[in-house]
């Protein structure tokens, strides 16, 4: 296609010469590569994040939905608000209140799920070279969207009270010292993907000082906050300042395949976000949106959030129980108090990506960490995700996951085929190992 | 916010140093522009583009929707594939048939809208500085897409036939002899959104010659292409080439609402939208296409689109004669054989934009012709849509513009108020001025 430049053509791809520079770092997704292997009914999945919904009333959703494209079709399946349905923002007020936040509706632009959220905002901010700042590890997602756009990521370094305020004003001064634009730091403060870890609430502070201070935006990310196990949300970083452009998702509080986010962003940028959205989509979804605006209106969406936290919490036990009883010594993991996500972080020697395929055999799938890391970290680390299997299946997922580790290290004891790591590893959060006392550190975990 | 380069903060922006570079061409579209004034009940709206859906079988619609929640709601309701469904995917190929497109499943990529389809190919190919041939005039939405990508447009001259290939193989020279890297035509073959133009079959031909001689990438955007009034769908550039992106839709064959749409593209390059897609969405709106697929398989779907270019044929036919009523005499426009747009030509000294005013005052919208080019030509026109108001209201607007008109002349030839214009005159398609005969031309108009 048209002036050959740096990339050849080849019979495989006629359009290689064509591409924008930004499709370069695009590729698959660890995750997605995993998914043809992790849906086989005989493998226990602990690699997805696909929400649980069967409980979900879905006998009165379905005859309030039929009874809405009945009474008002031509108007919820026609063209709408490039901003969304305003309806259903002055709903989602109340959703955030619940962690803190007094929003008006006028700042509220509905996404595509709260990844377009993301997409747009990075879209607006970001030019090829601008730095990121994100905690280690981080959402593979946003390491994609980012990606897309030639962001620069650097990490900040977390531990299990969440990411580090020093850390953060350290890597801001870093990069502008060497020349680089800061643009934004991104954050899950919530039981973030992947690592399942809770900021604290004086970190929150904190953070929020150091942005201001520092001019630096905060995007924060919580597609889990309301999944907490102590019933108690913690308030958002939002809620303590308007430098902080907040992405939320009716993904896991109801259902994802709505595909419905939203964006929290102050006056000025929220003009410029919707004529991203605009230029995007022309609007969301505004059949999704009047659907989960009736969900919201017709049922009782705060008790279906207690359920819900009482069924994953239940399934977090049985990861960790699983853990106690199936790894081996030298294994430390999170142990998350909402969401969905486990941090794992195999003996040294051991090399996640590596060990994937032997998990397969297994018939248990999980995410290597390396995909949640931009500079190649992570290679000790595993995403367990306890969303999504029956409590019975995770523990057994754990079983075969103990076996897959053990028979690893049987042939790495007699053949040495497996290199120790040095680098790579990557323990975070509040883990333990298998040599510590089997009761749970009551400050980490309120049940 | 970070290192202030070129642009200042404000007060009333504080973020202004951080945007992007591609957010200084957006500008909000001349159509929303119109919008809280054309909604205006007493306002005859001859501006938007909203189809009119409201013959659509609600009743049936809402039963199936509804049945299909309880019964497979866990599913429909979850993350779904990047690409999209592939029972949705495969029905698609049957929709694309109606046009002589002879397609896989494979090579389809649902998008949330076909803006989105639009957005993603752009995205794909476009580098900034890169340039994009486009129909003069083209639509306002793409001109949209590709400014937020910075690409450069080049427009190609028309006439009403459609697009001219002489010009376009003249166009792609120039572009290459300065040294610009053309990197693909976009063009609405059926019905053109703003002029209303049918790309001949003959032209269709030798399109696609050209493009495949000169090694230029098409992008086919066929919203309209089902709505032709004489029945028999022309058979799609795509159909003749693989070396087409083909960009479909349901929002005027079914409903806008469910943001549906779909790529058709070559398996190298879809392979980079599903992975665009991933990182925009992470997956188009489940939901969505499950409805729509249940409406294609439980539903008459192809005697619905007869039904709407009946309903559609009946509003031309309103503008039309209010047109031939109305209109001062060196005013021409276009006779549309399908779709929603006709295209207008005041006489010379009008200015559309200055007019748009006194037209509200007389309780008519339209959208002023300079949004659909790049590079400010337009002056004369304008777009008038026939697809939302009754056949009644239509010939009323017709009436209330021409009052506008002779308005703004009288004040004209009293106080010579308006300006002549001199450059900004775009006639084009099938025109027919007020002193031609009062007979439509039977090789343009057949019904």
């Amino acid at each position: 296609m048209t002036v050959p430049e740096k990339r050849v053509s080849t019979r495989l791809d006629p359009y290689v010469e064509a591409y924008a520079e930004r499709t370069q770092g695009l590729k698959v997704s660890a995750v997605r590569a995993l998914f043809a292997v992790a849906n086989r009914p005989e493998v226990v999945s602990l690699a997805g994040g696909m929400p649980n919904i069967s409980d979900l009333p879905l006998n009165a959703l379905g005859a309030a939905i039929g009874d809405l494209i009945k009474a008002r079709g031509p108007q919820i399946m026609n063209y709408g608000s490039g901003q969304g349905e305003q309806q259903l923002r002055q709903q989602i007020c109340e959703v955030m209140a619940l962690e803190m936040i007094d929003a008006s509706d006028e700042n509220i632009l509905i996404s595509c799920g709260s990844q377009q959220g993301l997409d747009l905002v990075t879209r607006t901010f970001i030019d090829p070279g601008d730095v990121i700042l994100a905690e280690a590890p981080t959402y593979v997602g946003a390491l994609g969207t980012f990606s897309s756009y030639q962001a620069r990521v650097v990490h900040v370094d977390t531990d299990e009270f969440g990411i580090i305020p020093s850390a953060f004003r350290a890597a801001v001064a870093a990069v502008r010292a060497a020349g680089g634009r800061v643009k934004f730091l991104y954050t899950i403060p919530n039981f973030n993907n992947p690592s399942g870890v809770l900021l604290s609430v004086e970190r929150r502070r904190e953070l929020v000082e150091a942005a201001e201070e520092l001019g630096v935006l905060l995007v924060e990310d919580n597609p889990y906050g309301l999944l907490t196990f102590d019933h108690q949300p913690k308030p958002a970083l939002r809620s303590y300042s308007d430098q902080v452009i907040y992405l939320g998702s009716f993904s896991k509080t109801f259902a994802p395949g709505f595909r419905v986010g939203w964006v929290l962003a102050p006056p000025a940028v929220m003009k410029k976000l919707v004529l991203a959205q605009e230029s995007a989509t022309l609007c969301p979804p505004v059949f999704s949106q009047f659907a989960i605006s009736e969900y919201l209106a017709t049922c009782d969406w705060k008790a279906q959030i207690v359920n819900f936290r009482t069924m994953y919490q239940e399934r977090r036990d049985s990861l960790l129980r699983g853990l106690e009883d199936h790894m081996p010594e030298g294994t430390t993991w999170t142990h998350p108090l909402g969401g969905f996500f486990v941090w794992l972080t195999l003996p040294e020697g051991f090399d996640a990506d590596q060990l994937s395929a032997r998990a397969t055999s297994h018939r248990v799938a999980y995410v290597p960490g390396t995909g949640f890391y931009a500079d190649g970290l992570g290679s000790r680390n595993m995403r367990l995700s306890y969303c999504f299997p029956t409590p019975e299946r995770i523990y057994e997922g754990t079983r075969r996951l103990g076996e897959a580790i053990a028979e690893e290290a049987g042939l790495r004891a007699t053949f040495g085929l497996v290199e120790p790591a040095t680098a790579g590893s990557q323990p975070i959060g509040p883990t333990r190992t298998q040599s510590s006392s089997g009761e749970p550190d009551p400050h980490l975990e309120v049940t």
